[in-house]
């Protein structure tokens, strides 16, 4: 059974890259076409991201269109960019023939400016090139760049058998049925309907008598994060897409939405260890370097800002030398707390738990602080006990550590938040930015309170 | 309509809550089952999230279980759990009569041990009661603990329209067909259909004619993780759940896979910013220190071993005193740059992307980091021509610098591949624990190395 190939247990080993190479190289096609016929469109992608160029371009000119059309959306976007440039205008259009419209319009979107336009003007299916010209004009980033034209809709006056005939047609297309979607007359959005209540429904009773009126959906401006979050919430595996005057235009289903979660929880994640540009591990060196040197400057220009503040202590050296040996603990407590702090708030005001006041949020982080940094400052003395350190020193790091610790707690919580209220993604926050910040911000706190308390 | 309710609008506001408030003080129930039937149960239960106890337990009694069995499956855990020591064993069974069989086996499996016995004992229909004991059996982490028994099962002898028939009872008690699953007469999984196939094909057809036997599917004990993968990877609505002999037990449904990526999420990220176990900005102080302290007790571990590296070289802070003033620098050089690596890392391990051999992705790992170090290093250099630091100095600062970067690159990059290998959670490494590692090593090296160069 071909069930065996198609699970869970597939596996890319070396040996079936090599079995495929040998194959292209050979132009052994039948035997290529009968060896990759068994494999799920996922898997043969993941084939051809481990071939070199023009082996993967053999590949998807061999295959049918309609395989290889859902092969070219799951490949990594750096190869079917380059793939997508060894194929003409006429066999880009075949491919987006056989895709679904959200699918196809994302394809599109991914060419060059140029290209597009011939690549459109290529496609036969009049009715598929005006959807997928049409989803072009909506932001990639709202419910309109996500939708799908593909969706089976009736209208409230048809009878559940006259509907049942009708929609096995517009069910062809559909690959698969969630909601059933119920328009009025003038294509307005009135309600939904599932095969189910189809099915168990008397066959002459009016669609208008048995719709659910009570219909989730999203304007085709929503933001596509906020789409997420309601399906999520409301545990929706599709739902209709309106435009201002509730006029039916298309539906997200949740396999999209799975997409935008991964990506929105990669992209925060890499924000939090310092890594701009959606990057893997296996792009180039170059990709690489601009994802994550600009943050490490971000970083050695904070250490050069604590070079400034310890020099302008050069003076007490000979004094209290021990203070010195501490700076790269305060910087790294500095960091860790800020950082703690940040992405509870971050994680917090993604899943819009942060409320009540600020002043309540304030004394509780303050709290919460106090209690980490006296713990904290206990076990700086206890090691100051056993190293033999004189015993006002440790008292002034400690006072310090704990101050700084504060500190840093209270810049990691507001600083996310303020950035949220402006509008600006708080996720850039947790990140090298806080750690930098909260490391020039604590050493200078550290020099100052330890010299009010030793006296320098 | 209802619709606007319904919506994305809804939105939780003080007005509303203290409204909710004032009918449960006033004891005013019909107003208020009139105010909240309107709600969906997972805006319910963000007004009962922010209800004191007391009013939380009032609107659950006064609600249908119906209704209120959903909205127990929304709130936040220690709410529930509060909620639920409030409610007795027989209005708990009441609850879970209402609820599908993989979130009723959820929350009793949340309840005490003691009482999950008393609760399942007062559960009045006993195949609902046999499921869920059954479910309550899996580990929670496998695909046993996630499936539910809902689901639509055909024998491949029946015809179309006796499947019609039969499974107009079957779905009745199943939130959403998603696939219709073949078995053979032992019970066996051999195929799936979709309704859209049985609406499409003619009544008179056996399912064995129609039946699609290319079927995904899991065993019982997969991974969690594994199985969200393959959902995502195939963009499955539902997979069905299989015992070793190919019995079908079960099935996933996407919306649970949706929370599985989000959990694990979540944790990865949390774990990346230094904090254990699952917390949110809005649980209790207590709880937040538990998952917050340990992190920073090993961030000072390491800050105090850098105390003990500095003290060693405390003889040469009258000759070369701008080391000592660097030290914040490198800790903070070498943090971001594991934390970088290991993030990277983490993310391909998850994603399935870090292939190749041991020894490419060293030679990349060091590539990289040659380049950045050397952009640093120059900088470095740069800052020390500007305040007119010792020029052999200044390279020596700046080579161990780069070396530092180096070395942190390597340590990311291949302490979460070895954790992996060694079936530990590798993100567990991009957090603190990379991050003072690298600060010691860091440390080390630069006055080893700048010992070097200066010769000290």
């Amino acid at each position: 059974m071909s069930e065996e190939k198609e699970n869970i247990q597939f596996q890319l080993t070396n040996e079936l890259i090599e079995q495929v190479e040998l194959l292209v190289e050979t132009q052994n096609d039948k035997e290529l076409q009968k060896l990759l016929k068994e494999f799920h469109y996922a898997d043969i992608a993941e084939i051809l991201d481990e071939l070199n160029l023009e082996e993967a371009v053999y590949v998807i000119k061999l295959l049918d269109s309609e395989k290889t059309s859902d092969v070219l959306t799951e490949l990594d976007e750096d190869n079917r960019e380059k793939i997508l440039k060894n194929l003409s205008a006429k066999e880009i259009a075949e491919e987006i023939e056989e895709l679904d419209t959200d699918d196809a319009a994302d394809l599109i979107a991914e060419l060059p400016e140029e290209r597009q336009q011939e690549v459109i003007s290529k496609i036969e299916d009049e009715e598929h090139k005006a959807e997928i010209t049409e989803l072009l004009t909506y932001d990639e980033d709202t419910a309109g760049g996500l939708m799908a034209k593909e969706l089976v809709k009736v209208y409230e006056t048809w009878t559940v058998a006259g509907c049942l005939r009708r929609i096995r047609g517009q069910a062809k297309e559909v690959t698969r049925v969630h909601s059933i979607y119920v328009v009025d007359k003038q294509e307005k959005l009135i309600g939904r309907l599932s095969l189910k209540d189809l099915i168990v429904a008397k066959s002459d009773k009016k669609i208008a008598d048995i719709y659910i009126s009570n219909v989730d959906y999203v304007k085709v401006n929503e933001d596509v994060e906020d789409v997420a979050k309601v399906m999520a919430k409301y545990d929706l595996e599709a739902i209709p897409v309106v435009d201002e005057n509730q006029i039916l235009l298309g539906r997200i289903t949740i396999d999209d939405i799975v997409d935008v979660l991964k990506e929105e929880a990669d992209k925060d994640y890499q924000l939090a260890a310092g890594i701009t540009q959606d990057v893997e591990a296996d792009d180039s060196i170059l990709e690489l370097t601009k994802a994550r040197l600009p943050w490490l400057v971000l970083g050695l220009f904070g250490g050069l800002g604590s070079v400034f503040i310890m020099k302008d202590y050069e003076h007490i050296m000979d004094t209290v030398p021990s203070l010195f040996f501490y700076t790269p603990l305060i910087a790294a407590m500095a960091g860790n707390v800020g950082v703690q702090s940040s992405a509870i708030i971050v994680q917090g005001l993604a899943n819009d738990i942060v409320k009540g006041s600020l002043l309540n949020r304030l004394l509780k982080e303050v709290g919460l602080s106090l209690i980490n940094g006296f713990a904290l400052a206990l076990l700086v003395i206890l090691f100051g006990l056993i190293i033999g350190q004189d015993s006002l020193e440790s008292l002034a790091i400690a006072v310090s550590m704990m101050s700084v610790i504060v500190v840093a707690a209270l810049v990691g919580t507001f600083v996310p938040i303020i950035l949220d209220k402006r509008g600006i993604d708080p996720a850039i926050a947790t990140g090298p930015f806080i750690t930098t910040s909260n490391d020039i911000l604590g050493i200078y706190l550290f020099f100052v309170l330890a010299g009010l308390i030793i006296g320098f």
